[in-house]
């Protein structure tokens, strides 16, 4: 099973004035493609942080997504810190300001120092089209560098999510179960023990109406699943009494 | 000043089934009583992974705060993985059976083994009572370890926060500046050069009646914060024509 985690930068989302949701946008598609998420950083933007953390992060899973930090302004850092991850130089490339003056009623004439440097993409790179405000994102080895802006990082998310995954999409099955999650967890806890290759995970809910416990199973080999979905099954379906 | 890492535990995080709202709100509770938050980390729950996470990030911050994977069920693992962090032991203690038990109709009677987990706290740690649903978090060293349940978390952390945090909060002061953010970066970066000490975002925003950025400064000296306010806000304003 292939490997990814997510970095998000930018000090608005460590400050509490952004919740983030790209992270959560992109675990959901990860999971449907068979990708195991492994961990999502979010870290400031400071050059070395992100160069030492994408680094660390690129060594160690198969891919690498970044959200945050490719726009025109000064505190705008992870291009230039992931092109110094990588050891390679950072310059205004054709292409991809071809992509950005489409953007712009003037085209290229509307191109001022700050906004070309949302053409600047390390060596090597591949770009990630943005259709949604011009500047694009660009995908280094194993690292897909992102936006930060929901929209845009959603549709660059969009973009590359089919090239990647395996043929074996995790599924998943849930059991509702109206009780409360401290009388099923030993149950629970047996079944996981006795099939630990499932993953197996009890979330509890509660709001005005009721309560109880949702049980997710999940594993790529769908008739291994049934099995052991169908077992948890009947340990919660009452006796017929008529 | 003091320095602050949030982690994240659980599965369901980084398979998308759940957003993470925890850390945003704890991070804005940090913001407000001047800690720098450095990193959130949301990772599975893995006893080798909390261990090691925990381990390295009570080493390197003032206050770690844990979020999740302190319940009943088999894979509520956190309390375990931390106790081994600390290499202390991890057993029943009479104070959280206590707490525990006033939540339920029959006290101790309805303690059953799974409930009984819920009361296993590392030795040497002081209980975060939990005002919502009785089963307490715990506090070893500077590590803060609290539930995943939103309305528990946030009880959780009204527990503690008052007593964290220093004398000099961080002030905030924002200008809304209704232009592109391509147009004003380079402005902004020239304040943001000239005076380093101040930390200066630029967030753009679009909405369907207007599109604009805010430009938030932040520092902990309100004097020095105003004077690089009111120089801003002077390239902003428009000259008086009558």
């Amino acid at each position: 099973m292939k490997t990814a985690s997510i970095i998000i930068i930018g000090n608005e989302i460590l400050s509490g004035r952004t919740l983030d949701t790209n992270s959560n946008y992109l675990a959901k598609m990860l999971a449907e493609r068979g990708i195991s998420l492994q961990e999502v950083r979010v870290i400031p933007d400071v050059h070395g942080i992100i160069k030492g953390v994408v680094n660390n992060e690129a060594s160690l899973k198969d891919y690498v997504f970044t959200s945050g930090g490719i726009g025109p302004t000064h505190d705008d850092i992870t291009a230039e810190a992931i092109a110094s991850s990588f050891d390679v130089p950072l310059l205004v490339r054709d292409d991809a300001v071809e992509l950005l003056a489409m953007h712009y009623k003037n085209g290229k004439k509307d191109l001022n120092a700050a906004r070309l440097r949302m053409a600047r993409i390390p060596e090597g790179a591949s770009l990630i089209e943005n259709k949604v405000s011009g500047a694009p994102g660009f995908v280094i080895k194993n690292v897909y560098v992102m936006a930060g802006v929901p929209e845009v990082f959603e549709a660059m998310v969009q973009e590359i999510i089919l090239d990647l995954g395996s043929v074996c999409p995790i599924i998943s099955k849930t059991i509702k179960v109206f009780k409360r999650e401290s009388e099923i967890s030993e149950l629970i806890w047996n079944y996981a023990d006795r099939y630990k290759e499932i993953s197996i995970g009890s979330y509890p809910f509660n709001n005005s109406e009721t309560f109880g416990v949702e049980i997710v199973l999940r594993h790529t080999d769908q008739i291994l699943l049934n099995k052991v979905f169908n077992e948890i099954l009947t340990e919660f379906s009452e006796p017929k009494t008529n």
